[in-house]
């Protein structure tokens, strides 16, 4: 990634000296810039790294997130000026970065955090970039974030979120989103594959049909290459050969856990990291099969139709909670997080980016502060796809399909449209165990059940 | 809760010395004592109490989570010696309690964080005691809290769980259980309330009905009470006049993140909690009912047959997944879990005290480290059941009632009895975005795809 990053800033004309504690890599590196090498200064020590740039300088470290990020900042601290910027543009825990940030204010060079979306690939021709940082150190990191981000229709993908952590912050919840969407195409697959018994061919055909409707995305897009592909050395589908275990790597549970602290529910992509984890385990899904069967021959009642419109509003409402969630962490930690301009950073260079992100900044834009599903064209989306919604995760369910992340957007649907909720019960039994007390209907103040216990 | 754990250990026989930072509340405590005041010494300084107590001392605290802890602990600690025991009896998150143990290892008093589930009720005449520390501390402390815990069948719902903050990791995942059993039972109570038209009567007498079957649980008994209590002020069904937006406390939430950080998935659980949160947003709701309406006249097609036995299935996925986070947590933190006990412990003086948890400690002890769901008589009772939740979930998906905690239940028992999931798909997307590699089904070892990117 920080190689990537490297020539992409060099491709856009900026000078830029690189560093590697593996000297090797470096010189690998400078040795493969080719037609970049001239703006390139490989260094084979830190002191000789930061001698090679001009003060006042910026400087970006790229490492594995954790205590390797803040081995690197304890070395690099008293090489640097006051003028100096220090950048962290990997993924990282925004209380670490708050920490960083709160730290580096005391003195020393100025820390910027600034989350990088759009892998590999992104990083090197256009990622969508969200910074965290004071206005000030903005200013001075803009040209160079504006030339290497993504464009969308000519405007960059980068932009200040907030202050300290601000940036991480926004860069986890992307990635939280991620994690959702992913699933929730993942679930949708399954359907068509285990439910209505599609192969993968026929199931990439559908992939490729939907990129040129409401779903199209980048995450539709390399599906339907995914389930295209053979794999080489046998000739089958590469899905049948890829092992159904999935990674994560962390950000899926920051937001989960920023979202339990902030009481902002993300529940689809809780049911996303939750699927990811039981993936994992292998051996226990072998023996419950053994002992419960797994269910075949009874395919759901669902047209490929209704999985589009379902898996749109599943990807609507997943969308509108991480943007709850936004919303939310603004209010909480005084930051003013532009939700407008993150939907507009994420229509390009990111992971998530799709169509439908350019109609959100808009719906964000025209109502400040409103949820996602109340505003215009969301809501008379929603009103016509989530009838299929319902039907799917009906059908899934009856069909033995687990759907996890399709049916916690519905309950979410659901629940934010009913003005009395069963809470009720919950606050009489609360009451009963604990004499927590309740809110009546009809006057102000905390009232007790007039119990009467056996 | 302080006050009504001393009279419990007065009550038993032993006496004991009572502090309260506002000397009045110790006054009228002992005022009200009754019989049991020639047991209790109120003290009106924190020195007074110290010396009115022989050593080696056992001393209590019960203050709010959180600082108050800290803050207890470092006015007492001065007055206590090395043989005497400082036991924290509250709510608090183990990692502070695993914060407190060690920093007591380095001198002074020993400490113990101690889980007591029960409410006020529980605490005044028999809770149940999840106890961490070391043998040692549990073995000067037994006798105490073996005679004031609950008794069930003779045997006292008092344990030591292991070392550290191991009592109070235990207590906070039944405190997660409970939350998912308590919006489970909510659940089933809007099914019946808005898909099947009953009245709070009527589901009053099923509760009560189903308090006599598999599901016979202190949760069903106080939900049959409090659906069948009148307002006194109105003469409604009190359900009515209670405002639908239930509190939380913070242990659900600490079980959410504790199983993130572990993954260990409790997705019924993290619905429980996203019910709470979402049942306060009491405007949104309001708002979203206004926009999408609230489905009404579209009863579900289930019976109240079913949805005892989608209950019972949902109940015990949910203590599948809680039994599953204590078994990861014991493995990670190198602890020795005692999880039939735990069950054993659970079946009186808590608030999630059932009849399910005496055949949960059976075959738990049975089969160590297996399943729930993968042995007797769980195995017959979800073949028997789970047709039924799928119903439910699907009939309520149909007819617009969330059942966040029933379909997340269901999920998890459909995901983990399948060999082959949908996984594959969101690991070739990985790899394709992000070239994370991975495993092939065939032979071992990290694998790419072979992408050719447009």
């Amino acid at each position: 990634m920080g190689a990537a990053l490297a020539l992409n800033i060099a491709e856009k004309g900026f000078p830029i000296a690189v560093f590697n504690r593996s000297p090797g890599r470096t010189r690998t590196f400078f040795a493969e810039a080719g037609d970049l090498a001239p703006r390139v200064v490989p260094c084979e020590t830190l002191e000789a790294f930061v001698a090679a740039i001009a003060a006042p300088r910026i400087v970006i470290v790229m490492v594995t997130a954790g205590t390797p990020v803040d081995d690197q900042i304890a070395v690099l601290r008293p090489l640097l000026g006051p003028d100096d910027l220090l950048i962290d543009c990997g993924n990282a825990d925004f209380h670490d970065t708050e920490r960083r940030s709160a730290a580096a204010a005391s003195g020393g060079p100025a820390f910027m955090g600034v989350g990088v979306s759009g892998g590999e690939e992104g990083a090197r021709h256009g990622p969508s970039i969200m910074a965290g940082g004071t206005e000030a150190a903005w200013a001075k990191v803009a040209p160079v974030f504006t030339a290497i981000a993504a464009k969308y229709e000519g405007e960059p993908c980068a932009a200040q979120m907030g202050p300290g952590g601000a940036g991480h912050f926004v860069k986890t919840v992307h990635n939280g989103i991620e994690y959702a969407d992913m699933e929730m195409i993942a679930e949708v697959y399954g359907v068509m594959r285990q439910g209505l018994g599609l192969d993968p061919a026929a199931i990439a055909a559908v992939f490729e049909r939907w990129n040129r409707g409401p779903l199209a995305s980048y995450l539709i897009e390399i599906s339907a290459i995914v389930a295209a592909t053979l794999d080489p050395e046998t000739g089958r589908p590469l899905l049948d050969v890829i092992v159904d275990s999935a990674g994560q790597k962390g950000t899926g549970r920051w937001t989960v856990i920023e979202a339990q602290m902030l009481g902002a529910p993300v529940t689809a992509v809780e049911a996303a990291v939750a699927a990811r984890n039981l993936s994992a385990r292998r051996e226990e899904r072998r023996l419950g099969a053994e002992i419960f069967g797994t269910p075949a021959g009874n395919p759901p009642d669902v047209t490929v139709e209704a999985l589009e419109n379902a898996l749109l509003a599943g990807k609507i409402l997943c969308y509108a909670q991480g943007f709850g969630l936004l919303s939310t962490a603004a209010r909480e930690f005084g930051w003013t997080l532009p939700l407008p301009t993150i939907a507009r950073i994420w229509r390009a260079g990111c992971i998530i980016r799709s169509t439908l992100l350019g109609d959100m900044a808009q719906a964000l834009a025209a109502t400040p502060g409103a949820d996602l599903t109340h505003v215009a064209p969301f809501t008379d989306i929603l009103r016509r796809t989530e009838g299929d919604l319902r039907r799917v995760v009906a059908a899934a369910a009856l069909a033995g399909l687990p759907v996890p992340a399709l049916a916690a957007a519905l309950a979410h649907f659901d629940t934010m449209r009913r003005v009395r909720g069963t809470a009720d019960l919950i606050q009489g039994q609360r009451d009963f165990f604990g004499a927590h007390g309740f809110e009546r209907v009809d006057h102000p103040g905390a009232h007790h059940g007039p119990w009467t216990r056996s």
